[in-house]
């Protein structure tokens, strides 16, 4: 991670792009690429979307922009010196917390409330 | 990363959430938190987006949603068996030849445009 | 249409708020909103998502994410100076000579696909 | 409004697009197209993004965009049967409530603040 946002940088610096890779343009850029990612999905049933990598064009597709969120979310990290793999570290542990493994089996109605509390 | 991975799929299993947890689901739920992140910064001229993180409250807004956007991407990862790491280092090395450096300074403008492309 | 755009203008014009008001702020608020109306559904299956205003929480919900959406993109049409409705009717006949009419009934994945062109 | 949602809801019937046309899809699609406007924003800083018309071919793209939001704004609200002009005059009558105009001028930070609450 550290080693692909340091090839960011160095991407973004020999084109002169730093200007424009400030954290309100790589937030925004952020949220365009992962709708660009839902855009795959925003027609298919559930079943056709698990199955989503069985075609080599939607395949190639799916990893392309998995590339483009990860690279606008490693660059706005540096922009704004977050490291997201300890954020998202301290977040584990505060939702451990927040959301005791329950003692039975907990049905898929308390999961999708739980789910609906975990944004 | 790989590690995250684990924790989060631990994370989901231990609540039932699997079910919810599908290629469509997660490319939805990435792209609203997404969205929460660029919220933060909506209505900030880019000065104020600069200073983001000198407001302690600001700051651990901005983690948060870092490791909300960076959890929904490595689950949609294991959802669909895509590597993120290997993913964008793969399409860096495409931009590396389909955005040569120039050989001068290229100005903002071209490298706006340029950036216009990259999506 | 026209009057909402009004009564928003005076709205915003009355608690000094058009600084904000900015084409960028306002695409970056629409695209926030329609996050928050998608992680209504984000959970739900296709079949709960279309029970969705049997709950009258969830139908509360939904009518105020509506108009959070709508009401970003009239100010940002106020912002742009464009029609929105004039632009929908002139893409809806440009759509028409996009998409013929099929003769004969169509099936879904040809619909589908037709979808995946139409953005 | 009532036209244009009769217009579309005709166009998809001739193509049997219906099924496509499910509350949780249409969701996306309205959160993916607000992407895509968000996109012709996202490296212009607030200068360029308020002289986004003057270019023709920007000038076209936004008109496009802005249409297609409203295109599935207006679809979704058929499928949930959620009237957005009702929504947002009663949205707006709310607000006019919850955020008094200030005796004196408001500054920035205000507004600014008074925005950050309005989502």
């Amino acid at each position: 991670m550290g080693e692909l946002q340091r090839r960011l940088t160095d991407f973004a610096a020999a084109r002169d792009w730093q200007p424009f890779h400030v954290p309100k343009n790589l937030a925004a850029a952020l949220s365009v690429e992962a709708g660009e990612l839902l855009e795959i999905f925003q027609w298919l049933t559930p079943e056709q979307a698990a199955a989503v990598m069985d075609d080599p064009g939607s395949a190639n597709r799916v990893r392309d922009e998995v590339a483009d969120v990860l690279a606008y979310l490693l660059q706005f990290c540096t922009a704004v010196g977050v490291d997201p793999v300890a954020a998202l570290a301290a977040k584990i542990e505060r939702n451990e917390l927040r959301f005791p493994v329950p003692g039975g089996g907990a049905g898929g109605a308390a999961g999708g409330s739980d789910e609906g509390a975990e944004g």
